[in-house]
C-alpha cells in the first residue's frame, strides 16, 4: 500500500484540496501541519520554497495543481476524454488563479496598496470570476464539467473556505450554483467524515 | 484533421509554449495575434477575460498550462508514468509561477512599488528559482525530468524569452544547464523552423 505524507500549514489554503482528494480516494495519509514560526526553518528544505508538498512512498512531490491532478487521475476524477480533462484542468486552474489574487491582497503589507487591491477584488475581480464560475456550474448540471464530479469541484469546495476567510466575508452568498456545489461536495460521505475530524481553521 | 486556432497577443509570452507545442507536434494552426488596442473589445469575449485561448475543431479552450498539458499528451511529451507526468507538470508550473512574478513587476504602475518588486526579483526570487531549475536540469541529463524531452522543456524554452524581455537582461547567463536546454530545444528541427518563420518580438 502506498504511503502519503502531506506537508502544509495549519489552514485549509492550498493543502485543503489535496486533503479532500486523499479523503475522497479513501487512502490513509499523514497530515503534517507546520506552524508559521517553524516555516523559516522548513522553507529551504522544500523543492522550491513552497508548500504543500506530498510525499508518496518516501519521495517528495510539489506544486498544488499537479499533485491534485495526479490524485484525480488515480481516483477517476478527470472526466472521460483528454478534452474533458482539459476543461476540468482549466476550471481548477481558474479557481487557483482567483485564490492567488485574493492571497496577494491578504498578504499585502502596505496598507494603501492593500486597500487598493481589496477595492479591485470586491468591485471587479470577484464579481467577474464568480458570475462566470456560477454560470459554468449551472450549465454543467451542478458540476464544473460534464454533469459529473471531477477534481475541479473538490478543488473549489476546499479552496472557497480559504477565499472566504481571507476576504472575511461570504463572497459566494449571491451565487446559488456555487453554494449548492459546495454543499454537495461537503455532503459526500468521505468528505463529510474528513470535515468532521479535521482541525477547524479560519482560512 | 483537427483544426487549431490560437489567440494571443503579438508577443511570445504565454502563447509561446503553445506555439512551440503545436509546431513540435507538426500540426497546422492559425496564429491569431491581437493588438493591445483591440484587447478591451476582445477581452469580454474570452471565457475568463484572458488569453491565450485555443480553439480546437471550433470549440474554445482556455488556461495556458491545461492547454499545454493537453497538447503534451497528444504529442507524447508527458513521460512514461503518472508520476513522471506529476514531476513534469510541477516543473512547468514552477516556470509559469516565475514568469508570473516577473510579469507582476513588469506591469506594476506605481514606480516605487515597481522598483521594490525588481529589487526582490533580482536579489532573491530569480537567483533562488534559477539555481534550483538549473540543478534540476543538470540532475536530469539536460532536461527537466527523466533524461528525455517533455513539455516542461518546451514550456521553459519558450517562456524564457518573455522573462528576459521583461527583465531587459539575460537572467539565464550564469546558468549553463538552462542555457544549454534553451539551445537544444531551439535546435529541434520543427522548433527551429517555427522560430525562423514566426514574428520577432521583444517579449
Amino acid at each position: 500500500m502506498r504511503t502519503y505524507k502531506l506537508t502544509y500549514f495549519n489552514i485549509v489554503g492550498l493543502g485543503g484540496p489535496i486533503r479532500f482528494l486523499l479523503s475522497y480516494g479513501g487512502v490513509e495519509f499523514e497530515d503534517i501541519r507546520i506552524e508559521r514560526s517553524n516555516w523559516p526553518e522548513a522553507k529551504p528544505k522544500t523543492p522550491f520554497g513552497q508548500v504543500p508538498t506530498l510525499e508518496i512512498d518516501g519521495k517528495v512531490y510539489y506544486q498544488t495543481l499537479p499533485i491534485c491532478r495526479y490524485l484525480a487521475k488515480q481516483f477517476n476524477l478527470l472526466g472521460k476524454s483528454d478534452l474533458d480533462a482539459l476543461e476540468i484542468d482549466a476550471a481548477a486552474n481558474t479557481v487557483h488563479d482567483l485564490r492567488k489574487m485574493v492571497s496577494l491582497y491578504f498578504f499585502e503589507q502596505d496598507s494603501a496598496e492593500k486597500a487598493k487591491k481589496k477595492e479591485t477584488l470586491v468591485t471587479t475581480t470577484l464579481p467577474f470570476y464568480l458570475k462566470r464560475l456560477d454560470d459554468t456550474v449551472k450549465k454543467n448540471g451542478g458540476y464544473f464539467h460534464g454533469g459529473e464530479l471531477s477534481y475541479a469541484d473538490l478543488f473549489f469546495a476546499a479552496v472557497q473556505h480559504n477565499i472566504k476567510g481571507f476576504m472575511k466575508n461570504d463572497v459566494f452568498e449571491d451565487y446559488p450554483n456555487l453554494k449548492q456545489l459546495i454543499d454537495n461536495v461537503h455532503a459526500l460521505p468521505r468528505i463529510a467524515a474528513w470535515l468532521a475530524k479535521s482541525p477547524k481553521t479560519d482560512y
